[in-house]
């Protein structure tokens, strides 16, 4: 069977994958709105301040009042930082405030509490030491923002910054994206739930647990899981609850070898889905389909492979839906020499060296998931690339 | 008042957050597990491949019958990957095998498919076209690792690669670090629940939100958050509550400055809590202190300067206790003048510009929680400079 070159499947997954980047809306409150994405600018409710208030601990006066300063000044009661709104400031007296306190009116000017000292007690005069102008360490209300002006646009990942201007303009819902609902179904009789008993010929099922973290890792959310033995109506089924719990992606693990008992090949390739092999190692068979209208991506049932194939088809489609950043990629020289095969790009599990060096980590055979546990990057050998030579460079992604 | 240098209320703050990193264990279920730190190496509770098995689909044989290839050979049944135990291969007979299947006892060579040819219709009967020696793509029991055998090591982060290795070694559950448990609590009479209609000298409590979604962003939990009013007896019940609720680090904003009714410091000061100002701008006033055995960081109450603290004193620790990396650090040239305070380190929130610059976002007043939104990294103006000038270069720190 031909297989077809690497950057083909990519971008065909890419292609099926890409109306999903149109997500519907939902509003959520802001504690829950951690990593979410704005779907559309956010406006504040209010005017912030939302009240003139002061900038300083100090008196409020008229700036007439304090212009031959010094000057005594009657202390006309305090505005503190909290509810009610303070009695009006008479022409000729001091009011004492608090820093973010309201200013009250008739006060336009605050004496910084430095640049004012008691008479006598304090509790009747204050001494104003230098004058100041109007406005000075009066901050206006909707001097930062006008309510109806934007606090955030829209398409950002939120963070905290953002839920504290949102809160902060009177914002306690985010019009946000929906995350992108996945579900995730591994196939083949021999696979148990893990840390179940094995019998002969049984195998823990660690697709499934694999793979539900990654989407998960990659901003989507799982809405079904399940696992079903080597029989396509139980397989059609599953993936009927899959729908029906709203999956808008079904990704599968198994069943798309050339054997017998594939029962992802039996249930897509007569509904047209396509299912073949890509120059690529490891994880050559791969798959593609629709199940009643939602795209269906099939990996191998070998955990590497598997976890390869969404991390290089499938997770640069989903952390862009996310708003996350895509996984970082850099060059870097080989720590060894290695061979491949040509007409196939391969993917080695690897890690960067102190020195800075690509190194590979066990072997190429495609079955060790405890070496892709110890690898951080993946290191790309060229499709027509025989053998690369200790010391050149090497494109590698970061897992 | 003294100003307390930045890096020593920094180191302070550290040294009362590092018994912390002394995690407690627990037991958590792989679905569960992402993003965890494991607390000890995970074994395998298995060997891996857990039975000998098929690394090609093909036919089983044994290595001498198909030494003089071409040969022919009856078929005797078929391996599927499949529970149960295939039947053993009788001397001078081939099975048909799928990849991943059980080997049969007395088979001790796989002849890929490709290397095969039907004889007749191929049901009874199968030709060998290249011999094979004993061993070939037979994967053994134990191959990849034995049973016992470390497959994780202690102290990393999970990530779904991980939690696949876990489950293909038969785990179940593993052995992490508890997360921190952190009570937030937001103290003003002028707060109210950020949406709520504000009366005269109200403010939305944007603190709140924010410093519970940066809790969790830095990989602890939130067991407790409240909102109290300048009342120092409704503080101490809060607090209290916050400790009955497993909280091992509270974190307060509000009520630590100079004025009155600042009710953090008439708490925690009669306790040997310290209540001062730390030479930096945004955030001077800092306080730190413990209540019944919990440690206490407080926080100013402007939501930037609270903010900025929780970035600059608590998150770091609070990334190395999960695991975290590090928020990323750079120098970069400014984009243009600034000017600051000798002896206060201040942080202008700002962006890089596409020229790789540093540049001011909003001025530097503290009270624009929309111009924090904006920016995407704090620039470090050194604690004694008076002036920068553009294109100076400055540390900056990621948010």
């Amino acid at each position: 069977m031909a297989r077809i070159p690497f950057d083909e499947h990519a971008r065909f997954v890419r292609s099926l994958l890409a109306p999903l980047g149109a997500r519907p809306t939902e509003r959520v409150s802001l504690q829950h709105a951690l990593g979410r994405i704005t779907a559309s600018p956010v406006e504040s409710a209010i005017d912030l301040p939302p009240f003139r208030n002061s900038q300083m601990d100090g008196v409020a006066v008229r700036a007439a009042d304090v212009a031959g300063a010094p000057v005594d000044l009657p202390v006309a009661g305090e505005s503190a930082a909290a509810p009610g709104t303070p009695a009006a400031l008479a022409a000729g007296t001091a009011m004492r405030i608090m820093t973010g306190a309201p200013v009250p009116e008739g006060a336009d000017a605050v004496v910084p509490v430095e640049d004012t000292e008691p008479v006598g007690d304090g509790s009747a005069r204050v001494r104003v030491l230098r004058g100041r102008d109007a406005g000075e360490y009066v901050r206006e209300a909707g001097s930062d923002l006008r309510a109806g002006a934007d606090v955030l646009p829209a398409g950002i990942r939120l963070e905290s910054r953002h839920l504290a201007a949102a809160a902060a303009s009177g914002r306690t819902e985010l019009l946000v994206r929906e995350r992108l609902r996945v579900a995730v179904v591994s196939t083949g009789s021999e696979l148990v739930e893990p840390g179940a008993e094995l019998g002969p010929g049984e195998l823990p099922d660690a697709n499934g647990v694999a793979l539900r973290a990654a989407v998960a890792a990659a901003g989507a959310v799982v809405v079904h899981a399940g696992r079903v033995r080597d029989d396509v109506a139980r397989l059609r089924a599953e993936l009927d609850a899959a729908v029906d719990a709203g999956a808008e992606l079904i990704l599968t693990s198994g069943g798309i070898s050339q054997g017998a008992y594939e029962v992802v090949r039996e249930l897509i390739e007569p509904n047209g889905g396509w299912v073949g092999s890509v120059a690529m190692q490891p994880g050559g068979p791969q798959a593609t389909g629709i199940h009643r209208g939602v795209p269906l991506i099939a990996f191998p049932g070998n955990p590497v492979s598997a976890q390869l194939s969404f991390a290089l088809f499938v997770a640069p489609s989903l952390r862009a839906i996310a708003g996350l950043p895509a996984a970082p990629t850099e060059r870097m020289p080989l720590a060894g020499p290695v061979r491949s095969i040509a007409g196939r790009r391969q993917f080695l599990r690897g890690r960067r060296t102190a020195d800075g060096l690509a190194e590979p980590v066990g072997g190429p055979g495609s079955h060790l998931v405890a070496a892709l546990a110890a690898s951080e990057l993946l290191i790309v050998i060229p499709d027509d690339a025989e053998a690369v030579a200790a010391g050149e460079l090497v494109d590698t992604v970061f897992l």
